[in-house]
């Protein structure tokens, strides 16, 4: 008896230690505008195996299925490996596999609106499962159980046929996320003596020249195969290979390929185990190998894999937050995801092979968003290996960058050159200062000066002459101009740290030009032509592509100087000034705006727009202006407006884990509003009680005392027992473990953090 | 004095021992039908650096220009970097470069009949230079004098521009050999910090999907740049990266591109070295590096390459003959190229990057042709190095072949399944037959008979049930099922050699299969239906695609028995029916007959067609029917109208070297027309005395006494000064040096060779 029951536990998964596993719910985000994916991916996986919905967008309404599933359609078209977590545009799906069952094998997806009418299928939310690393449903007009799972560099799907019935799969070629017409430049199919399915596929879509290559194998063996190439107008097709007339070959080549794969009945599911690489197939078949076992080993080791990582905290909160926040943790664990294959080759923005040398490349960097937030989140909960290889990427990249210069938007070692800035510069500098190692400081500093200084980027060339980018030149100059010199400040800090004294006169000189953007008249950051007067009409609630500003308006931009908010507010006529101009942004009646033309826009409060990251830090600024109940107020507000853990429950794109930083911050009660000054706000806690477990042992724990609500201010604060007058905590104070206790109550403590030296960093009152 | 003297004999070429090097005319073939190029080629290099005259054709007329060159048109349009040598189909002609002076940089061609419509430039031909390895021409419209030569896997230019005007280069990689609309999949162009310009294209063509990599680097520095992209109908673009609006950016990828390259004024020649690579640009870059020197020293090195592979043989015959016999060597000598980098890897069948075990990856098999003479050849003047890669090449192809199996018609590592037949087979087995070692001998034969048992292939699974291929289920079936039976005997005869008695036994009974395809009814090889009848109606003459025969008739190909002419002659009613028969090939009425329709189609003579290679043993015939001096006046009649040293002095497409072979051991006085039996069949020499110099230093001499005009029959044959009576010399012979003594006369000899004994090999008669 006794012996039965060890083999039956034997069988299960194994034990694990509590954690917030189980309380991710990746379906969060993946209706409204999250942008966000419910299949299985593991911690910064290269592969994310998830269903697409609907593949067959065309130019505008490719932007609501960014990740491939949508929560409200009726049907999935099949499972593709590669999605964004939360992207504002997008591409990647690739590789689209989809079980069909029976006699009839449609080798096109059909229309969503005709059931049965392609190899799509219905499906039922009820039918569905959705964990860290994995995901399940049941493909309705298929009869197929569909599980999912994934390793860092495979995904392994399990298809549990009905039976009695030819078990097919489908693999489309022709599928991807924003298809526009043109975007498959090639691809190819190749089977193998063993059986082994190997092929690449080269697209032009966000990255304009990318090549992914895949390797297959399947638990059972193939009883036949077809691959068909429904390209039309090709003016010369060469001559033919054995298998005339048949589609029967070992290979295929072409611009729009579609395989139809026969496994016959089967007494077992299938299992179908994908590697990916942006090197070469060979690459891919290595990748295939180096993670062993099938789909529940697999699943196994991720799901330890992602209980280690959510374990970076432990979670106390009602039970609705509690799902939010590791919802959110989970969020930002899935990029910079690995992009370098298990050799150490990579694939570069030069588009050529390189070898990381004793790291795993990374790539999916989304700087413009995840500078902000995202990356300080994991230097605290991901310091060594995870921010230290993404340094490395970084250096790397521009290393073999053809413009020498560090990534903007680049995904899969490939450049997009989308938003603005060169926010890689916060990222590392962040990092640097946080004492982060295991790269080349030397090599990392070149980097950010070369970046900061190509004057054929982002009109840095005027900027360098002019101290601002004047907008007759270039678009977006306002944004631009105090972005850069934002970006520059944090050169300046690291040049310092390394005693580069010369690069860090040339930068902090730089970090001021902000005011060359500000307009003291209207109170507004604001374009500049090169003549040096501001551009008119001037309309500071206007949004459009092009404008002075990047994705919003002179509202959300005006606040974008955080490494010198105290000068910014002074320039605005003091602190009681920034105060009633913060509340009036957040109380603008904003009833009668339209913005419905510009994406990205969403998540409104007045003219804060929490959907998009320009207003990211703004709600903390009231503690730079001595008012912290006030940001205590407006995080109240956000957090109630903006999260919620169900499906449409983030309010903008996720933004590769930048929204969800947000709110992880947020919920632990402080803020990185300035990357690089080594600090955070200090909001309100969302939480009864967190334990974050830091790299060394220690523990760094906050608990909200009086948590109830209503309970919406801070009454007190502590730091490991002693009062804590002052509205920010130092990096080096969490990481030396310790308690941070609040004390919440039902009205503000008006008092508590308004004094000048209580405020967090201004670099025009910083001691240092 | 002295010393001066003797610095300056060191500043000049290297003194070289006399050889063919200055007898050898690159332009014979330009014109015409042969499809050779004039371009600077170093033997079997990778790098074919040419002028291409047109490359604008559509179609049809691609055909004419399938070397890039046409002797007849008015305008060069560039230098490009890839060509066959004599191909009757075609792609290559990467990477078109072409010099402009002065400030208006056209970067389309123009149209050839309106002069400086665009970049190209009239030429004439007095001002042109080819030599192997070099070529000069100078460019009329642009006052530029162009010169090229290159190495084993560069090229180099050499531009000297007009004084006073500014030097530009246009790049071009729209620019291709049937260049039908789509063939450029996607190109890239990437400038780095240095000077050095990198590139790739992928295309559709030939090969239905090829990539070639290339490194230049510039003797004088680029003043300034674009890398412009003239595609339409770009759906999505992307974002723009640095250098917006601008086209001087460091790289840029499309469909279309071409550059502008500027170097204002020179007062030196601009030199542009090239390297090519299948694999990467890195592999580009190494091949650059791995070959020094500029343009003067790539030159010398490869005329000393020249000299000495040209010092295979030593000719004494009236200079038209000797230009064209050392030409014929000299086109013999370009193929199969160099495919594989400097550190060994190379693009293999399955379009991935593999590595060459200790020897240079070789590909352009033309093997349809080349089997038959060229090869030989090449075992004779090349037998260790060149054949020992060669034969490693083959049998890594079929290790990387997606199908299993040898090359077809390959090139740059890519299958085009052009022609038919297994016929690496006969050129390995000839190979190890020779005793040609430095491959894996039994890898080899598993891969021939991996090759001839392939079922999806040109109707192999039928061919091994019926003993013939069925035409109602494989065009060309005739002349497959004599070509595979003849295949097939070269792999019994390598396996009986390796002991390997099984295998022999199986093949040895299928070389007998051209029996099934013999109608004795009508005395011609004709195609069955599975049914086991002939197809119906039949006319011999017929010349059309998808007829019972490849390129040809039942005339040429009732006569490809080479393993067993005996026999045929047999089945044909003896051997007085057989010359008959030849006779009435040869003195066949053509007048009516138009074949026009046919490509490849040249050089008839009745009907028996020189310039296509399924006639290009029939004149030997004569031999195996107990009638040489009938093949005697057969080549006499072929040499007179076939081959004149001129550009039109080729009937027909070399065929990477075959018509050439043929014309080479024709003019030493014999021909294998049974590769694998070790045998060359007597026929008559059209040299005074040739010499070749065997590479363990012994010499094998023939010559020639009373050779003179109308002197066209061979009187006696002495063989190291013993009377020789058979009409046929073995490779041993050869091998084991001596003299071949000829006395010539005009009236037959019709005694000589009549014996039954004194035939050339048959396999019905063999006593081994």
């Amino acid at each position: 008896m006794k012996l039965r029951l060890a083999a039956a536990l034997a069988l299960s998964a194994p034990t694990l230690i509590a954690s917030g596993y189980d309380k991710v719910d990746p379906f969060i985000g993946t209706g409204g505008e999250g942008h966000t994916f419910p299949g299985a991916v593991a911690p910064f996986g290269m592969v994310q195996l998830s269903p697409d919905t609907d593949t067959g967008c065309q130019i505008r309404d490719c932007y609501s299925h960014a990740a491939g599933y949508r929560y409200d359609d009726p049907t999935i078209q099949g499972f593709s490996h590669t999605h964004f977590s939360g992207a504002g545009h997008s591409d990647l799906g690739d590789f689209l596999v989809m079980p069909v069952s029976g006699d009839a094998v449609p080798l096109e997806p059909g229309d969503p609106k005709v059931p049965e009418s392609g190899y799509r299928s219905r499906f039922n939310h009820a039918d569905e499962v959705a964990q860290p690393g994995y995901y399940a449903v049941t493909l309705a007009d298929a009869g197929v159980r569909a599980e999912m799972t994934a390793g860092t560099r495979v995904g392994v799907h399990r298809y549990a046929f009905p039976a009695g019935k030819a078990a097919h799969l489908v693999l489309d070629l022709r599928s991807s996320l924003y298809n526009y017409p043109g975007k498959i430049l090639w691809s190819s199919l190749r089977l193998h003596a063993d059986g082994t399915l190997t092929g690449t596929r080269q697209t032009r879509g966000w990255a304009p020249d990318r090549q992914l290559f895949f390797a297959i194998r399947f638990s059972a063996p193939l009883t036949g195969h077809a691959f068909v190439s429904t390209e039309k107008d090709v003016t010369y097709k060469g001559f033919q290979g054995p298998g005339r007339g048949s589609d029967a070959l070992a290979e295929r080549a072409g611009r729009a390929l579609v395989a139809r794969l026969d496994f016959g009945q089967l007494s077992q599911p299938l299992e179908v185990k994908v590697a990916l690489s942006s090197v070469d197939e060979a690459g891919a078949l290595a990748n295939l190998d180096s993670e062993a076992g099938g789909f529940d080993q697999i699943r196994a080791a991720t799901r330890q894999a992602w209980t280690q990582a959510l374990g970076a905290v432990d979670l106390q909160a009602p039970a609705p937050m509690a799902k939010s926040l590791y919802t959110a943790l989970y969020h930002s664990l899935l990029a910079p995801s690995v992009a370098g294959d298990a050799d150490g080759r990579f694939r570069g923005p030069d588009n050529q092979v390189h070898r990381a040398d004793g790291y795993t490349f990374r790539s999916t960097f989304s700087l413009w968003d995840t500078f902000r937030a995202e990356h300080p989140l994991l230097a605290l909960v991901q310091p060594q290996q995870t921010t230290s290889e993404i340094v490395r990427s970084l250096i790397d990249s521009r290393r073999y960058s053809p413009d020498g210069i560090l990534p903007v938007w680049q995904f899969q070692g490939r450049e997009t050159w989308t938003m603005i800035g060169y926010h890689a510069v916060p990222v590392i500098a962040d990092a640097y200062l946080k004492g982060i190692r295991g790269f080349d400081a030397d090599a990392a500093l070149d980097a950010m000066v070369a970046s900061a200084t190509y004057a054929p980027y982002g009109g840095l060339g005027e900027y360098q002459r002019l101290g601002y980018v004047p907008i007759d030149r270039e678009p977006e100059a306002a944004s631009k101009t105090v972005e850069y010199a934002y970006d520059d400040w944090t050169i300046a800090r690291m040049a310092r740290a390394m005693g580069r004294i010369d690069v860090a006169k040339q930068f902090e000189a730089r970090a001021g030009n902000w005011r060359n953007s500000f307009d003291p008249k209207t109170g507004f950051v604001r374009a500049r032509l090169a003549s040096g007067a501001f551009r008119t009409p001037f309309n500071p609630t206007a949004i459009n592509y092009g404008s002075d500003y990047t994705e919003g308006n002179a509202w959300q931009y005006s606040w974008f100087v955080p490494q010198d908010q105290e000068a910014l507010f002074r320039t605005m006529g003091g602190d009681k000034a920034a105060v009633a101009k913060l509340d009036a942004m957040f109380d603008y009646d904003n009833s009668k705006l339209d913005y419905s033309h510009a994406e990205d826009i969403a998540g409104l409060i007045g003219q804060y727009i929490h959907g998009n990251e320009p207003s990211h830090h703004v709600a903390y600024l009231y503690d730079h202006a001595g008012a912290p109940w006030r940001t205590q107020a407006r995080l109240t507000q956000i957090v109630a407006s903006q999260y919620k853990p169900t499906p449409d429950g983030l309010s903008g794109n996720d933004d590769l884990g930048q929204m969800s930083a947000w709110l992880f911050f947020t919920g632990l009660g402080f803020y990185p509003v300035t990357p690089g000054s080594l600090q955070y706000a200090i909001g309100r806690p969302f939480v009864e009680r967190a334990v974050l477990n830091l790299p060394d042992g220690k523990r760094f724990t906050v608990v909200a005392d009086g948590m109830a609500p209503g309970n919406d201010y801070v009454g007190q604060v502590a730091l490991k027992g002693r009062p804590l007058t002052r509205s920010y905590i130092t990096h080096d104070e969490i990481m030396a473990g310790g308690e941070l206790r609040f004390v919440m109550q039902k009205l503000p403590n008006k008092r508590w953090g308004t004094a000048r030296s209580a405020r967090p960093y201004s670099m025009s009152s910083a001691r240092e």
